[in-house]
């Protein structure tokens, strides 16, 4: 019999990712498009479908190799439908049943659900949450969300809406979120606000790669801009830690790349401010799977649901 | 065959109240000892094995018909091993094997557990929050104690210290908290914060019945009193139902009893602020059991662990 295999897509406002993923969750081969390009909904599917065509036939793999096609999107999604609500960040989806037309197109079980919970899935499964019972898993990008594993399962909340980290307000007063909300964390840290926070202090546009060597050279400024985004998270996290009685959080995205510039921070403010049963149950560390979670949670998700 | 019966006991910093209750969770008699009077830990226990005896007496019910004793408590508990870590508002209880103590003064089965958690359970199994798969019951006393039910379970987290909703930081910077922590919700609205505000604000202290009395009467200091409270509330619960995506929100406790000039306002902010799938989706309702939820809850907790 023929060897089986997996599809892991993670959807992106900047990228479609996809990987042929083996029944150990390796992957054998990947992908990477500009969703920039698919001005509306119905070419983006239309490229997700080609996307899969072209990694079989690159690969020499028959469709009915393939058991499924997992694929994690940035936005609400009811997982068990196969439906997405809608994606603050891409205009012109709203409420489009994308497995049912997805499945029609290439001939494959296909399940999705939000990009967060599917790279938690997959550092829980293989990465920086191993054996944690109960964990959240953060991405610090443009967005900042969230997946939360509790009692070993991936907990998606009573409409698949669960772990909006990024949106919860840290302050009784401040700026208006793109959400609605008011002084949501994601006003704070998310990838815009700090570019915007290092244009104003620094006169001019830095990227955060630069900004994180300044700080570690010592220029105050620099390391001011990531004390407050220590701050921030981690004022955050002690009401999720709190709130919740973790075993792990791990952070992981773009912006986590300043590395213990955050880390250092979030850790000791957790430790000090959170209260002592839960600051002392809690690890707090890196995500391990990098770029490629979003991919492998979505071939875990494909496979075993 | 003898009815079997189960006690259900709700320990605070002012009362200890024990029921006797039917297998089908009704209270068949109840009594309340003040716990002012018993300075010390060994005191408090006899109290407790003194509390069983007495009202098995009263009711002519041989111990041998007791299935189990649950009690709830007021500070972080090891529910499987009936352990009590600490209290916060009573001295001298730290890492106290209650359980096995208790079971030996009695020669019945006891289970211990954290009070808010057999509230959420009694509210959840018989009460506001019936049939909801995903809920918070919050307690409006001196301190904020919450318990969480997500996917149709009592959720204790990684030391069973979970639900701690009173000390989410609802801002930056802001008072000192007595857990260590800055702006924590209770440092806000507890009891005694919401006292000392009237005192400050009115130059006297009046019992809080009396400013829901007063701001019912339009009263603008009693008013803004109330708006505050639910202003500082809301904030919060908008974090935990962005995080957990909850069906219910289930609202008890003694400054709970102000009633609309508080749930008013926490609906509001909730359904404006909150994210619109999580917003749509959440009831904020009224605890049912009163007083007694505590004690039901206890004896669910003995009866079915």
């Amino acid at each position: 019999m023929a060897t089986k295999f997996l599809i892991g897509i993670d959807l992106g406002g900047t990228n479609l990712k996809i990987a042929l993923v083996s029944l150990s969750y390796q992957i054998k081969d990947k992908k990477i498009l500009s969703t920039k390009s698919f001005s509306d909904k119905s070419k983006l599917i239309c490229a997700i479908a080609d996307a899969v065509a072209s990694i079989l036939v690159d690969n020499k793999i028959a469709r009915s190799q393939v058991l499924g096609v997992g694929i994690g999107l940035p936005g609400p999604i009811d997982a068990e439908a196969g439906f997405v609500h809608f994606f603050p960040n891409i205009p012109g989806w709203k409420n489009v049943n994308l497995k049912t037309i997805l499945e029609k197109k290439i001939r494959i079980p296909v399940r999705i659900d939000n990009d967060a919970n599917l790279m938690s899935l997959a550092e829980y499964r293989l990465g920086a949450a191993k054996g944690s019972k109960n964990s959240i898993c953060l991405t610090l990008g443009t967005g900042v969300g969230a997946g939360l594993i509790l009692e070993n399962k991936l907990y998606r909340g009573s409409s698949f809406a669960a772990g909006e980290l990024g949106h919860l307000p840290v302050n009784i007063t401040g700026p208006k979120c793109n959400c609605g909300g008011i002084a949501c964390l994601e006003a704070y840290i998310g990838n815009n606000r700090i570019t915007q926070k290092v244009k104003n202090e620094f006169g001019r546009d830095i990227p955060l790669e630069k900004v994180s060597d300044m700080a570690n050279q010592g220029n105050k400024k620099a390391l001011k801009i990531w004390d407050d985004v220590a701050l921030y998270l981690g004022r955050a996290l002690v009401a999720v830690v709190n709130l919740l009685n973790l075993e792990t959080v791990v952070i992981g995205g773009g912006v986590a790349e300043a590395g213990d510039l955050i880390f250092k921070g979030v850790r000791k403010i957790v430790s000090e401010q959170a209260m002592s049963v839960q600051a002392g149950r809690v690890k707090i560390i890196k995500a391990k799977l990098g770029s490629d979670a979003g991919m492998i949670g979505a071939a875990i998700f494909a496979r075993e649901g």
